[in-house]
């Protein structure tokens, strides 16, 4: 296979993440109103910018610290403390862009939990919270035994791009849902394409490449730490290793 | 890693992938009217069975054909001929299920390819489509050299996991948009949650458990053929592998 870099892969990545948030912040500002913290249709907008930034932009980057060749040697301990606080950034904003939407359904007496994207979406997010309380009892905690954290590792591995693509299908049936709300009485409908529909159909399949890049860069073996197979790193006693 | 048995596992997900068919087929049938072939909204019911059978179901099939135990000796050029007959099957019932909601569209003066889930569908079937053929060009037919070979395998192995996410979050969004479109004036909103929401939108999490188990499995480094690194096979004269 052909021997891409990958520091410059990473920062196209970053690029397409930035772009990922200023397209979302810009569909909300622009077309939707802006932002509120007052229940108003303008609070729900907080949703789609923390989910996007939390779940997708801030995820990946958490799942990629491994990966740099920085990380490579040297002690894990860091690297370890960094992916935990990315992901926990990601699961804050999360939790918040869920805040933004449980108050605006609230406040305008519409139900909460009935659509596809909302039993995902939740499903993504409690599936997270699980996710960083066993990553981070296993592997940044000292107590866990090397024989568990070896276990435990590869499910830790698989959930990650499972949530991740999970967090990318919430995305995509959450822009297409928006759209068809919104898009209709008083607006060109969402089925004459008018500007806004272009422009976050276009926010979806960039959110669509983010995900698929980075599940690319996890799977792709001369990118992985030497050590990847290892159970764990230096704060395991030397004997248990 | 616990040592799961591979043919228990295919088993479960063989239900699993027939109990997708089956809700989908039950949901069209029960709670949309059932099947025709003249452009009405019976006809548009094709489309979520099809794409659900072959984008997902026969797909899924089609990329497990190597993780077979008897598939890991012998020749290989037989398996690939049932991998690429499998996905050639789910090919042809993804094309027809893009008839049919064509002709649905044009019989009903409704716009093409406006949302993003027909952006995302359309452009899974499309990469599908390219996949299939440079499959069929480099793997089955005899006259792409080793070295080609040996190049795009990771190609191939990466674009077909990808296609497959890209496909679930198709009908994800697809299913999300229909039930939005359905179930309003005259019957039930999609808000109150009725039964046949709860149904379709079950289907969509099986779908997605379908989708996940599948790429678990395709992930797995200890169910690949032993020789899953080496180019190709038995069509290959010898003194190019």
């Amino acid at each position: 296979m052909l021997d891409l870099p990958f520091l410059p892969f990473c920062a196209f990545l970053g690029g397409l993440g930035f772009m990922c948030m200023a397209f979302v912040s810009a569909w909300c500002q622009h077309w939707r109103g802006g932002f509120a913290l007052d229940g108003s249709a303008q609070m729900f907008n907080w949703h789609p910018v923390l989910m996007v930034t939390g779940m997708v932009v801030l995820y990946g980057a958490a799942a990629l610290v491994y990966r740099l060749p920085p990380a490579w040697s040297g002690p894990k301990f860091p690297w370890k403390v960094l992916h935990g606080a990315l992901a926990l950034a990601a699961f804050i904003l999360a939790v918040l862009g869920l805040v933004a939407v449980f108050r605006f359904h609230n406040d305008h007496g519409t139900p909460n939990m009935y659509s596809l994207h909302s039993w995902l979406g939740l499903a993504t997010v409690l599936l997270f919270s699980c996710q960083w309380l066993a990553g981070f009892s296993a592997f940044l905690l000292p107590w866990a035994p090397a024989w568990l954290r070896a276990l435990y590792k590869p499910v830790h591995v698989f959930f990650g791009s499972t949530i991740l693509m999970l967090s990318v299908a919430s995305c995509v049936s959450g822009i297409n849902e928006k759209l068809f709300f919104s898009l209709k009485n008083g607006t060109t409908e969402y089925k004459c394409l008018p500007a806004e529909a272009v422009f976050a159909n276009t926010l979806g399949l960039l959110i669509i490449l983010f995900g698929v890049l980075v599940l690319g860069a996890l799977a792709r073996p001369s990118w992985r730490r030497p050590d990847a197979d290892s159970p764990d790193s230096c704060q395991v006693p030397a004997p248990l290793r």
